[in-house]
């Protein structure tokens, strides 16, 4: 025990390494795959130079606010009677080095193994699978090992360096530079994908009546880069700092003793390492489970998937127990561990079942679409709304098990186990991109129909197991911002090692009150501000695909080529652009709040706005983020869904109005789920990790 | 001074009956005036007997209810130690009573001076206007006599019959009682009028390319129909509701002595009835002010209208400010009182900013059509976000300047200030469904063109006033409902006399975060709910139509009539019948919870439930259902104004690509501005003032 106790650090730092010498295997293999003809190397070529165009503005952009932070953060390390460590500056930086660095191998590897996908398609459908799942596989290996590097690095230096409060107060800041760079990645590569989306389909599909993907249609290569830089880089950035931030809340929780008794202060915090390290461990051996024999049908692949995924699970379980029988934390923290890996479980279920054309809602939604589109935007907006009580019963029950049974620690540990199996959940998500890239070179190259048809069911394979992603990632930010809330306003009061906080405020003070209202008002404007910027990009790449349509002679009948990097380039000048103002309102709002509470200490200021009124922010924006990104992502996967359930022959099948309505719901749908919605999980825990790196700045003393 | 105090319960009387005999003589003109020709009368007899049979149908279900409520309300005074007073059901009745009352004159009224508003159209627009007018004003006229009717008998009974707190505390119960009402009236009124209107629309319009209120259409007398039981007779039970439930708040603070000195404590309760009695004179002088010359432009009428709102807002003000210094309450509470008369004027402001296509952001709405349908949506879903911002402000300004001006009782004489106006600006907004029905009924009719065209004048000019009546209505909801659970909470606790609440809680304790989330997702629930039941309503309306244009062989070269009366049945049963759920769940949400905090008392399920969970409840739907409000009811606003910006010729105009998607943003837009939206302001003060009623129980005694 006093070795794992001691060594923890270590061990996790092992497992992390050797989780990059899994994920470098991998990719390597990907890479030795065939790249198939010329004319798809030169597809796969033109979407990796857009796609590597694109992050390197948005890196450049992002850049720029890393440093002005980070000069920030350094500065106020020197204010007079400051107890912020210079070392928040230091991790900020690592944190946002590294999230960075996630997404960018996760689309470097997704652009390379797009093609090679095709190329094995054409082959064989297991073939294909397995290169996709391979790159699923990196990308998800990379978030988790490279979270897991960096706090294990990190931690071992701040508790040889600080004293220990000050090492988790320092340790905050890696979160803080992973959700910085999440919040752009995911609101950038957001508003790309799906404006190129929405532009390549307003006027291919419906105007000129080209095919999906078709080579005629100028905004193809871009809707094909919007894929890697929004899906796969965003989200590798997006689940690293998911993970990255529940571990750090945990940690801090358990510095704190919030939920312990002082004689598990340590091993409370190498708890949370340990369950991540031995995740990621059996996450890699489960891939190996994943691989089908090469006649198996589809439904095997479904099966071996979920099996991989369920025997993660259940290997996490066991483990959870052992870890926490083995460092005697007692049954509670055991208990609300698992309850946060079984909330998230359930959740996912929730969403597959008001998602998924299997069941009811989204059968229901499609067969409104006879109605007309009126009538199915209505009814899939009352279908993602209605879909929001079930999440948050299980985030009620799961906050409840998990407090009742080991306090605000509890709450931590519980995002912790919901988050143990990342590696393989979003390996099965993050291949979905790769499958659907592979089938746009397929249909560009002209292959046979066949390949495209392999791709099309990899692609439906993976949207079915992605449902179960969603859930986690939806739950998991829940409970991982208010983890950080609570540490943030335990930091506030001080430690009381009972396992509840003891900041008691008047409920009625109208600081508070307000301060909800502000944070609740937060999504809204953040989401209306992404929604925004996808309509107007899609606008532009609309006017811009309508042109070459008109100067371009000969585009359709195939004499002449379109200026595809033209189009690529419109949606990167106008993301970029437009992800700057709700990135920033997103990081300066709550440290304005607090220069704002600062300053107004003892005078007339401070009769408005109060720590309250930042508590009120925090716990308002939560809440109402989280109904929010519910109600986007399902109803926009149900739109999406209910699409393809009539494309398949039902109600009328492809061209019928009620295709073309479902086509309405489904464009409405996409910045939904894959601009603002996702956004939203980023957005709650970016304020709260914001709030708990100034923590030392509006309590006397650092984190007490 | 001391005569005004001992008899304010008295003038608000007698300003009471001032009203309803002036709504009388009103009445009694417009009967007077002529009903046009025989067919005009047939079709308005079809709407009355339609409008009347639906609130026949929907008053007897709600009946039940009633009884079951007042049942369970004298049940719970006979409970052993219990300390809730038999005359709170007495009070529950005669609200629900009154407030049902008020619903029924207003549809009486509006269905008699629909077609009498086209007889005088067709002589000139300003005759028109008048009659339709006269019609808002007897329905504003009795919405707020009968509340100050109600409150002030029950009040001079009560403070004779029961010690004070006691007395305020039954007091409660009227304004439950119309909260019950109005929340059945606005959702089952809310999914008649919609699913009429939609459903009519998709197989008129769309399928059968006849225009709206055609003869022709089988759903246009259900369309008529649901403009007065919804927009009229729901918006009056609604009003009814908020009116007194305002009142009643700034009457319990007061007894409770917050944010009041206790020498003030009478006085602050008389004072929010004498601003309401005077109030309602100046309504009805200000109604004069409004009536224009025989040949005036519609400049001229819009600034005869708006001088009669402004006219009244100045002299309210002064009122407010005169009584508040003749009773000496200090110039906190009348700057608290002005305070939310101004706020209700800004947030009308930015109603009308948002909505209005003589502002930026409709005309970008409408440009956005041209884009396609799917754009549109996008767009005023995003305009609607957005448009959250500043009223959030709006609320947050007036809050903070109401509570240090002078504490949560300056929060409760805020909402009132806000309502003072209530009178003549319902008139602007309840003319407008009338006007709008003129127009039906000159279309049935087969009347001149010229006289569509003077109601299609008239009823614009009501949808510029309309939007400062829906300021007024969300702003002073919230507030209203801050007021009712800072009165719970208080009352829960104990006065303090400070004008602080001294209800300190645990931020952090898991049963008052879990409380925000169960708060915050009833919104979305009973959004869903109401949204599904339009959905559906609207397709058997649908189903309905089509069948008929099959069957009844003529109905399309105008030789056969259709079947309008199955359409009206329709409509009825299926709205009858969906707004139970939704209505169930927010009157019971809030006694399960209780019932459940006094179950968990002293046990295991206490550690879960408990009375801080109901107060997250009450906050977190607060919050919630505000966001959801606006967001709501101004994209759906925006929606129809940008429809009918390109129908009157821009970019296309009717007919055109733009057009269509125009119809699709405004489908959309049609159950979130008239069903769900307002229904939701009405949530929020049900669960504050049935947690208010209930208080009682919770607390070991009354009020205390």
């Amino acid at each position: 025990m006093g070795f794992l106790l001691d060594n923890a650090n270590i061990i996790a730092l092992i497992a992390s390494l050797l989780g990059l010498a899994f994920a470098g295997y991998q990719l390597r293999w990907i890479l030795a795959q065939d790249a198939g003809n010329d004319r798809m190397r030169q597809i796969a070529s033109a979407i990796q130079r857009g796609a590597q165009a694109f992050m390197r503005r948005e890196y450049r952009a992002v850049f720029i606010l890393v440093i002005v932070v980070t000069a920030v953060l350094v500065l106020l390390s020197f204010v007079p009677n400051s107890r912020m460590s210079l070392w928040t500056a230091v991790a900020f930086v690592t944190g946002a080095f590294a999230s960075g660095l996630a997404g960018y191998i996760g689309m470097y590897t997704a652009v390379r193994a797009n093609v090679r996908t095709t190329a094995a398609a054409a082959r064989s459908l297991n073939g294909g699978l397995r290169v996709a799942f391979a790159s699923g596989t990196v990308m998800g290996t990379i978030v988790v090992s490279l979270a897991l590097l960096g706090i294990s690095i990190l931690f071992i230096l701040f508790t040889r360096l600080l004293p220990p409060l000050e090492a988790v107060s320092a340790l905050a800041g890696f979160g803080f530079g992973g959700t910085s760079i999440a919040i752009f990645a995911r609101v950038g590569g957001g508003i790309y994908t799906k404006a190129a989306d929405v532009g390549a389909d307003l006027v291919g599909k419906t105007e000129a009546g080209i095919p999906e993907d078709d080579p005629r249609n100028p905004a193809t290569i871009a809707d094909n880069v919007g894929d890697n830089v929004g899906d796969v880089a965003g989200m590798g950035s997006d689940l690293f700092e998911s993970y990255a931030s529940s571990i750090i809340a945990a940690i801090t929780l358990a510095a704190l003793g919030s939920g312990l008794t002082p004689d598990k202060t340590l091993a409370g915090q190498v708890f949370p390492m340990l369950i991540a390290a031995v995740g990621l461990i059996i996450g890699m051996l489960s891939t190996f489970l994943v691989s089908a024999k090469e006649d198996a049908t589809q439904e095997r692949l479904l099966g071996a998937l979920r099996r991989g995924v369920y025997a993660a699970s259940g290997l996490v379980a066991a483990a959870i127990v052992v870890l926490g029988l083995m460092f005697d934390l007692g049954w509670g923290v055991i208990a609300a561990t698992l309850s946060g890996l079984v909330g998230g479980v359930l959740i996912g279920y929730c969403t597959e079942y008001f998602t998924a054309d299997s069941y009811r809602p989204t059968q229901a939604l499609s067969i409104s679409a006879q109605g007309g589109a009126g009538i199915v935007v209505i009814r899939g907006m009352a279908l993602g709304m209605f879909s929001t009580v079930a999440p948050v019963l299980v985030v009620v029950a799961v906050t409840l098990v998990a407090t009742a049974a080991s306090g605000l620690y509890g709450v931590a540990v519980a995002a912790v186990g919901m988050l143990a199996t990342l590696g393989i959940t979003l390996a099965t998500d993050a291949y979905g991109p790769v499958a659907d890239n592979a089938g746009g070179i397929a249909e560009m190259a002209h292959l046979d129909k066949s390949v495209r048809q392999r791709t099309d069911a990899m692609d439906s394979l993976g949207n079915t197991t992605a449902a179960t992603g969603k859930g986690f990632a939806i739950g998991s930010a829940a409970m991982t911002a208010l983890a950080l809330n609570a540490a943030f306003i335990t930091a506030l009061q001080g430690a009381t090692g009972n396992g509840l906080s003891i900041l008691m405020i008047d409920v009625l003070d109208a600081r508070f009150i307000t301060g909800l209202f502000l944070g609740a008002v937060l999504p809204y404007l953040f989401s209306a501000l992404a929604m925004l910027a996808v309509g107007r990009t899609a606008q532009e790449i609309v006017q811009e695909v309508r042109r070459q349509f008109r100067e371009i002679r000969g585009i359709m009948d195939g004499t002449a080529e379109p200026d595809y990097e033209r189009c690529v380039g419109i949606s990167t000048d106008s993301a970029i652009r437009q992800m700057i103002l709700p990135g920033v309102i997103a990081v300066l709002t709550p440290v304005l709040l607090a220069l704002l509470v600062i300053v107004g200490r003892g005078n007339i200021i401070g009769q408005f706005v109060g720590t309250t009124t930042l508590i009120g922010m925090l716990i308002g924006a939560l809440v109402s983020a989280f109904m929010l990104a519910v109600m986007m992502a399902n109803a926009g996967g149900a739109w999406d869904n209910a699409k393809k359930h009539i494309e398949a022959g039902n109600h009328g099948g492809k061209g019928s109005d009620a295709h073309k309505a479902a086509v309405v719901g489904d464009t409405v749908g996409d910045p939904f789920k894959d601009t603002a919605g996702p956004s939203l999980n980023i957005l709650l825990k970016l304020l709260a990790i914001v709030a708990l790196v100034i923590a030392p700045l509006l309590a006397g003393s650092p984190l007490v």
